[in-house]
């Protein structure tokens, strides 16, 4: 299955496109309470992410994000930031949230190539290593996620 | 910060409770459509999350949900199957989706004790890792989760 675009889909990038060191800095999504406990009920209900009083004795001293909340938070906002053709697909991830995420946090994803490798047996698809930072508004990393991601590679005929 | 519970908190595991290879099953969920492409409107609106038709050309070869939706569904399976004191808390995973899932799978989770390590600077508390692997109604692993949880130890007196 060919993971092209079609030529007409400009504005996108190709593994073509990319160099390691390459970055990209997403936009701004503000956290409020609401989300995390809304979050925490369908997917990760445990007292530190659905009850701000409970949280208090808790190892996070506090209503914190579920870290998949973050997780998903960062997602959103790469697709929004790295405009790969075929879409931002992963296959495997590392990841660590070296921070919680709490109400009002403002967070921005910031992400970096790492690695490139085209496939030797699919000449339409690479591996891209991307690491994202998603930062609060002091800068500090609430996760690190170092990402491998199928990328596309431009058709032969518009590489000429 | 303790993250101890009171010692009234019976039928959960501590530390000191668990042994590598140990097991633990979730109850099913299944996922259909109008889940995949909630997620997917919130936290990853890519094609081949949310139309069945685009996604028919894509890599995935019709609708898939979200690597992060199955992760979260994961969450949400783990912390009713494994009952761990002060909660399942994650510090750093490798997430992998070997399959996507796909409308109308019904998915468990099987977690096994792969290590357990006591602090040396705390002794409230210890590390485990846990490997889940997200099975589909077919037994084909569509995640296979290694974290790395933060679990507490037994308060000394009751170690007597």
């Amino acid at each position: 299955m060919a993971i092209m675009q079609p030529a007409s889909d400009r504005g996108v990038l190709y593994l073509d496109d990319l160099h390691v060191g390459q970055g990209f800095v997403s936009s701004v999504h503000v956290v409020d309470e609401d989300q995390i406990k809304a979050f925490a009920r369908q997917f990760d209900p445990q007292p530190f992410h659905l009850d701000n009083e409970a949280a208090k004795s808790t190892i996070f001293a506090g209503l914190a994000a579920s870290g998949w909340h973050t997780a998903a938070i960062t997602m959103k906002l790469l697709v929004e930031s790295v405009p790969l053709a075929g879409g931002v697909i992963g296959g495997g991830n590392e990841i660590s949230w070296p921070k919680p995420t709490r109400p009002g946090d403002a967070l921005r994803v910031e992400s970096k190539v790492a690695e490139i490798t085209p496939s030797r047996s699919r000449p339409d698809r690479g591996m891209v290593v991307m690491r994202s930072e998603t930062l609060n508004q002091r800068g500090e990393a609430v996760q690190i996620l170092i990402a491998k991601l199928v990328v596309a590679r431009r058709a032969r005929s518009e590489q000429a």
